[in-house]
């Protein structure tokens, strides 16, 4: 069943393009998704994008243009005028419509704008591109069926063929007071369950979750996602109604708040992909690489100073790769748990407790891992002491980074940063720095040199 | 709008339930959302939330249990009798009466069983144990609305009042054939705007998505997303219409698997969270600590191997922690692009083209790296050619850090393993030793020792 775009769709749609067969590629999209027709540009040159889109229906290419890669998608706006950008415009929901129009550059914009032909569309379009991106105005679509609480059910059908007519997909009606304001809900199967004379305030379901226009993009996630809910009706400051938010936006959320800390976990600062140009994959990898480097240096610098006591004790100086990686292990879990903590909100009470839960917790590994190498280096031929001094540092060196990796990313959250930015390369080149630090006092301590 | 579990009202219950004071908990809870209900009860004490699992009607208490934590309801369902979960399997849909009962011991499986009182519930209860829980079918819920081709729309509406009760959310009637075979799909938006005497063959739209029984769970996540789906027919090996599954289980799905990778990539072997008690969570870290810890008893040995040079090339030892950290950030950063773009579907092209690609970014970051490298060496008084050689090595270090890390999720994708086991400590364990190793023997190659 899942549609593969295979090589040869791709080489089949070049050749007709290159031969300007258009009888064939009407043909070929007319009965393909557009997710899918999405993909076989993502994988063709830009010009022959451009000629798809421009040879396609708008009804179609509407679609196609919000599927693309943002990159793609930004090349081929470029390619189309004023007008044509409209005529997409006009074929697109609200929220999609606003998100195209925000990617415009400023001039332009204007002159979209001034070419859409539905007036209400592009009132209701203006009003969108208000609100913050990341926020539920800038998820939610003005389409949606609304009705007021003291029609009959005779009256809400009839509304609701002129209304739904114009809603691609209708999850819930709404229902309204005489000013606007939600009051509760009727799905579409209580419709068709209840008595034709019957009024909807009889029987709407008054408890209804809704957010706020104001309400971040990540609230709304998590309150669908908890609540199971499909769409969700967004209200403004007094409670009226002007908008909802659909499942699938909130599904592309989650995923891409998924994606983001996953990549900000493994060092890659910027959103990329396997197919991204090798620029833009190196954008994305050397700046965290170059931090590396100076943790690197940095920890060369701390061993440098030590460099006196080499002939003596050389092989503190074999176990620094170790203590560097069990810092950054330690750290990396530590933040990883607490960054996923707080996306899915289950971190509870004070950063007191976690911290207190954290330091029990790299006691417990701490002193096992810190056993098993004592028993290695003694075992090995090791000097008593020596030994000693190897495998208490690590204890402490975990005991630091785990304290370390739970305090930082708490910290940022409570100053307003996102945490994720902690995890990964940033802490582990701290850790690796600090570790060794620590690692050579307290040797020093031991041993005394 | 989003409800907090605020201190407080843990605190009531608990005080509610040790005071045995039923009318207000009944009176507290009655309003609550399940998964608000479910929120409380991970919080307070096992016992006391057995007690309201016995104390609230199972209408409610069915829901509590699925959106409890796994251990929870594990601990929860133990407390319970047969005759008590047979109560809470007849409220739930199929699918989460099915998972419920697949978490049972053998014994109390068969009990369960023969203790629901809907007959049809407990077919298809055992139909869908049938299924692997991964697949389509593990997913899938009977619960559905569907209409023969041949109906008329009066009929159909007819017929709909019956079947709909059953089914909590109505997002497509799914049309069949007489031997209920899928046909096609009919939007309760299209039936509201239809003609009451049309036939529904005349109207309903044949091309519709749909999996089949025995697809993964991945896939079908993947097809919804794509597809922007709110519901999904599920079709068993004939083309009979089987199940459906709903897009809030997916969205479950999605988060999970995401999770899953992130905290893979972080060093946790298990599904932890920050609320955990320390033995689990000692559980999911301390093994990839000590998978590090012989990756640094590795480095270390290699070091020891080259003690007799330690008078003459200390600054080389100085810098292993460099070569250490290095070698597992692009591991980490190579093997996250392609565990991603796996996940994902798009990693396009061969291996070798993948290789190919990864060894020119690999060429041109180890490039800028190694000269900044030199630079400070070189700098800070180093020799010039023990400058060069720990440049050269880093930058040897770095290109063999990108193949590998590319290699090896693709390597383990290829051999139907989960890549994402090839990211994090696994990766960076491993690039730590190869990376001191070629340090050292290109070193040695300079340097001439």
């Amino acid at each position: 069943m899942p549609f593969e775009i295979t090589k040869k769709i791709v080489e089949q749609v070049t050749a007709y393009i290159d031969a300007k067969n258009d009888v064939a590629l009407d043909k070929l999209f007319c009965e393909m998704h557009h997710a899918d027709i999405a993909e076989i540009l993502d994988e063709i040159s830009f010009d022959r994008a451009v000629y798809i889109i421009k040879l396609l229906d708008s009804e179609k290419t509407s679609e196609v243009l919000m599927d693309v890669d943002d990159d793609v998608r930004e090349k081929i706006l470029k390619k189309l005028s004023a007008k044509e950008i409209a005529e997409e415009i006009d074929e697109l929901d609200t929220d999609d419509a606003a998100d195209i129009i925000a990617e415009l550059p400023e001039a332009k914009k204007e002159a979209v704008m001034s070419e859409i032909e539905d007036v209400e569309h592009a009132k209701d379009i203006v009003e969108l591109l208000r609100y913050d991106e990341d926020s539920a105005g800038g998820l939610m679509a003005k389409e949606l069926v609304k009705a007021n609480e003291n029609w009959t059910i005779v009256q809400c059908v009839r509304e609701l063929r002129k209304q739904a007519s114009e809603v691609t997909r209708v999850h819930s009606i709404y229902v309204v007071d005489d000013s606007d304001k939600l009051k509760g809900r009727l799905s579409l199967k209580d419709l068709l369950m209840a008595p034709a004379r019957a009024h909807i305030s009889d029987f709407y379901i008054p408890k209804v979750d809704f957010v706020r226009v104001n309400d971040t993009s990540e609230d709304v996630a998590n309150i669908m996602r908890k609540y199971d809910l499909s769409a969700i009706p967004v209200v403004d400051e007094l409670g009226v109604l002007v908008g909802r938010i659909t499942i699938d936006d909130v599904v592309d959320i989650i995923k891409e708040e998924a994606d983001k800390d996953y990549q900000m976990a493994a060092g890659l600062t910027e959103d990329v992909e396997a197919g991204d140009s090798i620029v833009q994959l190196t954008k994305a990898r050397l700046p965290w690489l170059i931090l590396g480097l100076f943790g690197g240096i940095g920890a060369a610098a701390i061993m440098a100073g030590y460099e006196n006591i080499i002939k003596d004790h050389a092989v503190l100086f074999f176990f620094t790769p170790l203590i560097a990686a069990m810092a950054g292990n330690v750290g990396v879990q530590s933040s990883a748990i607490i960054v996923q903590g707080l996306a899915n909100n289950d971190v509870k009470g004070s950063i007191a407790n976690r911290l207190w839960k954290e330091l029990l917790l790299a006691i417990v590994n701490g002193i096992i891992l810190a056993i098993l190498l004592f028993i290695y280096t003694y075992a090995t031929g090791g000097d008593y002491k020596v030994s000693l001094a190897i495998s208490i540092s690590l204890f402490s060196v975990i005991i630091m980074a785990g304290i370390i990796g739970t305090f930082i990313p708490l910290f940022l959250d409570k100053r307003g940063i996102d945490p994720a930015i902690a995890t990964g390369p940033f802490i582990t080149t701290s850790n690796d720095i600090f570790g060794i630090l620590i690692y050579f006092l307290i040797a020093r301590l031991i041993l005394g040199f």
